[in-house]
């Protein structure tokens, strides 16, 4: 370990020379405007190149919808990360094949496997800029008109685009509703899976290492996108063939050292860099830390009402993931404000910008829309604080499952250009999906557990936060106790037949007299909240279509105080695609500890406890032991890395995304931000904010070494 | 942040070059020989200086009795670590002066307060060797005969130097026992305390940061020793005057850089270096996870018998801070054994010493010894897991005070010289504070819910484990369930008058027909158990005896052995005045992480949560946003350097100990290790050893900016 200490420490000083890392999720189109960074950064290619969606390279990054991935193969090979595709990995497992434990690889194309149910690959294929169309005339109309004209617009804009069948069409909206691009994509809908190495190696460290540097996860597995012989998008056929992509990846075994230029082309979710004062404050002094509370105690409700080792909580597990990492997030969340001053940097931000508006008359709009946004913030959070218990009191999986179906009867009475969305002809096959997959996540006892939960922080609510039509419907009175609630709730679960999957897709053809008729609790309460509920829609509505005037012309005032100051603002993420770029980077996350950049395979048998999730297989131990590092070690480091941390600027949904080198080669795939970096979602501290990537020679090590994936090998194109 | 960060990344390089740790806690009296290493290291001053425990500087060097110190000043001023002294600051704490929460400084001498009782101040004043007195003639004795002579031999050694009223004594054994040195010392009985910062500072971090880095404990605080007028030992005394060491250390402000000598002075208490695999194996296979089970099942059954913010926690808060130390240092003890392999470097130890006996035939009867080791450790353990269970079902305070109390009856009938240790005249004060005790740290529904917990596990063990006496004495059928066992331990705890303190200390006097005739349920089951208790103290007795015989042997061989090989063997631990040299060295505990040599002030601000044990005094919080570092800013990190990492060899007891420079000034307290290092008790692993320092500069800076304890400043050398 000696050597490898010590160019650890050399690394650690390599990388000291650009301490912060650069903030920004860019768009394709913006990149050409800072040609002279990227350049400067390391990019050898031209800038120009990737402001082209449908060309080299960005012509090879595909959503999964979620997830980023990218084509890595003339045949439609595409490589995700193994979070990503582990669905279809569980789907396709049993008992005697257990690929989650054993890991799958298809020894021939015949082999490879369907990926779970409601698996895409998107291909984007046209973008257009239909900011013109959506935005005329909207400026002079009311809230609410404003708002149903950008949705009607929406919905027609995306009608006419999936007019050519196989394509999926997205309306999306940049600064606020201040721009909006139509994006057209081919929707692989017969998605097989080709390989995902074993838990032990895809999902190495867990829920524990989760959110963590060090790191030592395979975080990566293969799908590959098949359409009909004639090349257009088509459900699962034997039939189909591998699609051809017009584009797809060289992947790199050459090794990057730290310091050297990275991007990462990816679909990030969602972020709030430009959230008012108000806003921050609603979440990080209220919304946050009741959410943290919330989820501790919802956390232990499920786990003492499905037992470790019991049926129930197979059927929770994935739900209660999902809770432990929202937990885990939320908290570093907090963590994060409190580091940076958060709220206090904000009020600075905001003070600076009404300077800059107040120095010039001409700005003067700006401040009446900054004014009236901050009004609006006010009243949003008020109005989410209010309804946040009754959310949550109303949140028993078959109480909105009714709910979903009761709307859609009413739905279906509009002509399918009017409907909400979400209601639409183009919704349905997701929407039946979803109908389905509720047997395998529930059980009524543990469902009940949680909605007493929920209903306990509901009844403590002030009157004001009460819904009379809920208490009524309920029977929530003043001096119920608890006993008595949990009969009414058990009433409820016994009277109900949604808890059969015929039944509930049935429903899904009825009109509304089948559903008021019916004795059904659950719908007979859905149908009692109606109202109630349509009346919080429309008073939603109404605030964003204030927002939709409003949000453009803040972002506007943005955009022009930050180019003054040399900035070049990007857009909030909103899952459509993203460059963002740096360089391969440690860190210092807090004072007296460093982050080195890469960590390596002798980490993991250091890690190695024997025991989930540091379980390394045995084959894998063997070869680490050995020093079998064949062509991939990293003569810096004197072995092979395994995962490694970037200055990029990413967040959820930006897992998967391809990790390019200066030539747009593969290098790795981003899955993950440290713990200190997940406040970049609200603030990008340029001093702790790293984004984790496994290394392509860490990936192409144990395709050779553990798991044989010889042929896959060949069928990429590796550079050196 | 953006120096301090870059400075940091410096520093971890410069720290690179002496990359191992230096194993050793070394006896003064073997410097000199290994002379040539400490000046290759740094030390300036003579190595010869530091082998005379009564010359400068080891004169300064006292104990505290579990705890290290010094003396810094002419006048008795001793410094120590903070958690050292806090028995004292919370004994003279009151809801009105809660010293705890806002420190304690002694305006002038006068209003120094007395330490909490049983506060000593050991000053070394004689060392000799008597082995030879201890061993003549003891190998041709049996086991038992063996065992009773070096006893009785040691009680009258230490009789003998006691003579001399106001000193206590003690015969420490080195190398299992191949070594006996008569250990003088004053036991300065009258014990104040001058200083110590709150709780914010010097336990800033409590046990979140308990064995962990980045550190920024302030862990030190201040005691002056009193005697009598005529310079002898005496009590508590308006008469007495401040004791004058023959030598105290200077102080340094001078500041330390990553690579600089340091060398720690102080009492570790007990290491296992050379423990057989067999030993090795029982600890790490059984114990220590035996153990962690029960310490997390024995916290969450206090914190359950004892809510937060209840009286009966108040009682329990030492113990539970106690136990969670314990846990969290098992659970880092077995996660680094795991790490370094210890079973398997214990084998190849044996195997490698096995092949050096088999090189020569006049080594054969350091294998007999080895052999018979062996064999004796495998006995030992078997005993003591036999025991585990009774040992704690035999645990309830009130037992083992009965059980104390009876055994001082059948002790008292024999001459003082003759008893028991632990139960002679010399030992009646702390007998009798130990009984005293009691009533702070007792609650009999508390005690009992531990009972029942240890009484469950007692009740799973085989029938060959049960000890038929206890189980009758009890009424421990097994088919009693839980309710009547529960009832059967009330009557107990309803019968006892025990609980009453002055009971308690009048049983000091009582004889045994006292106890043999008592109707208090746990004295008589304190007699039922006598002889089965004495028979097991046999059977241990018997096996020291042998191990007296043994382990001489086998150290001489590892001695001789390691001898050959360049190595300098050093005694495990004994609680006797060690050194520990080195030098400031950060480290990487992992893959992918290092720590840096020093944490900052500016760290302070990054953790602060202002919620306990993060919540720094507002007065600091506002001195380093101020950056007022005085002359106490180290120049390389542009900032004041609050804890410090070294690679020195540590262990409980060396708490508090001085670190000191290459010229022997004061440079900072030794007060922890890293939570990878607590291994080394066992093994030391020279890559991941680290032992905390609060750095001098930081108690200055403390002392001068936030306390304005500028008198004690004054009192001290301090030295640039």
């Amino acid at each position: 370990m000696r050597k490898n200490l010590l160019t650890s420490f050399m690394l650690a000083t390599v990388a000291a020379s650009p301490l912060a890392a650069k903030e920004g999720m860019f768009t394709p189109r913006q990149l050409p405007e800072i040609a002279e960074d990227l350049e400067a950064t390391g990019l050898e290619i031209d800038p120009d190149q990737l402001s082209d969606l449908t060309g080299f390279p960005m012509g090879a990054i595909v959503s999964l919808g979620g997830c980023s991935a990218s084509f890595v193969s003339p045949q439609g090979l595409v490589v995700t990360n193994h979070h990503c595709a582990r669905g279809s990995v569980q789907f396709n497992s049993t008992a005697e094949n257990n690929y989650l434990e054993n890991g799958f690889l298809a020894q021939n194309v015949g082999d490879e496997l369907p990926a779970a149910p409601g698996s895409r690959i998107y291909v984007t294929t046209k973008i257009e800029d239909v900011t013109d169309r959506m935005r005329e005339g909207v400026d002079a109309m009311s809230a609410r008109e404003r708002y149903d004209t950008l949705e009607q617009r929406m919905k027609d804009i995306t009608a006419e685009c999936e007019q050519d069948a196989g394509y999926r069409c997205q309306v999306a909206s940049f600064y606020g509703g201040a721009e909006y691009t139509l994006i057209k994509r081919l929707e692989v809908r017969d998605v097989r899976l080709v390989y995902a190495p074993a838990d032990s190696i895809g999902k190495y460290g867990g829920d524990v290492d989760n959110w963590m540097w060090p790191r030592h996860t395979g975080d990566f597995a293969f799908y590959r996108a098949y359409v009909a012989p004639d090349g257009s998008a088509a459900d699962f056929s034997e039939a189909n063939v591998p699609y051809e992509p017009e584009h797809h990846l060289k992947v790199s075994a050459a090794g990057l050292e730290a310091g050297d230029f990275v991007m990462a082309a990816g679909y990030p979710g969602s972020t709030s860099r430009y959230a008012t004062l108000s806003e921050v404050r609603n979440t990080f002094d209220w919304s946050y830390p009741t959410y943290v509370t919330l989820l501790n105690d919802w956390i232990d409700t499920i786990e003492t009402a499905a037992p470790e080792g019991s049926d129930e909580r197979v059927k929770y597990e994935s739900l209660l993931a999902g809770l432990n990492n929202f937990e885990k997030n939320t908290r570093g969340q907090l963590e994060g404000a409190r580091r940076v001053g958060l709220v206090d940097r904000r009020r600075e931000r905001e003070e600076a910008l009404a300077a800059w508006i107040a120095a010039d008359r001409s700005r003067a709009s700006y401040g009446r829309a900054i004014a009236g946004l901050q009004a609006l913030s006010e009243e949003s959070a008020a109005a989410a604080r209010k309804e946040f218990w009754y959310g949550f009191a109303t949140r028993p999986t078959m109480l909105s499952t009714a709910q979903r179906l009761y709307r859609l009867s009413k739905e279906r009475q509009k002509a399918d250009a009017e409907r909400e969305p979400g209601f639409q002809e183009r919704d349905m096959a997701f929407f039946r999906q979803g109908l389905q997959a509720i047997d395998r996540r529930y059980d009524a006892g543990v469902d009940k557990a949680q909605w007493l939960l929920f209903l306990d922080s509901y009844l403590k609510e002030p009157a004001e936060n009460r819904v009379g039509v809920f208490d009524q419907a309920l029977g929530l009175t003043g001096d119920m106790d608890r006993a008595a609630l949990s009969a009414k709730l058990d009433s409820y679960y016994a009277g109900t037949t949604l808890n059969d999957a015929e039944r509930r897709l049935a429903l899904m053809e009825a009109d509304p007299t089948t559903f008021e008729n019916s004795d059904d609790p659950f719908i007979k309460l859905a149908v009692a909240l109606y109202d109630y509920d349509m009346s919080l829609e429309d008073e939603e509505k109404e605030r964003s279509g204030r927002a939709q005037a409003l949000r453009p012309a803040y972002m506007k005032a943005i955009t022009e105080w930050q180019r003054e100051q040399g900035t070049l603002t990007y857009p909030d993420a909103n899952s459509t695609l993203r460059v963002t770029y740096g360089t391969v980077l440690g860190g210092s996350p807090k004072d007296g500890l460093i982050y080195t950049p890469f960590t390596t395979l002798e980490g993991i048998l250091e890690k190695d406890t024997g025991e989930e999730p540091f379980n390394a297989p045995e084959r894998q131990i063997t070869e680490i032991r050995e020093k079998d590092y064949g062509p991939y070690a990293l003569d810096s480091i004197g072995t092979v890395p395994v995962n490694f941390l970037s200055d990029l600027d990413s967040t959820g949904g930006n897992s998967g995304s391809a990790t390019l080198n200066a030539r747009a080669e593969l290098v790795g795939l981003l899955f993950d931000g440290t713990f200190e970096s997940v406040n970049s979602d609200w603030d990008f501290d340029p001093r702790t904010t790293r984004t984790i990537h496994v290394d392509t020679r860490y990936m192409l090590w144990v395709m050779d070494k553990v798991d044989g994936a010889d042929k896959l090998i060949a069928e990429m194109d590796i550079v050196r």
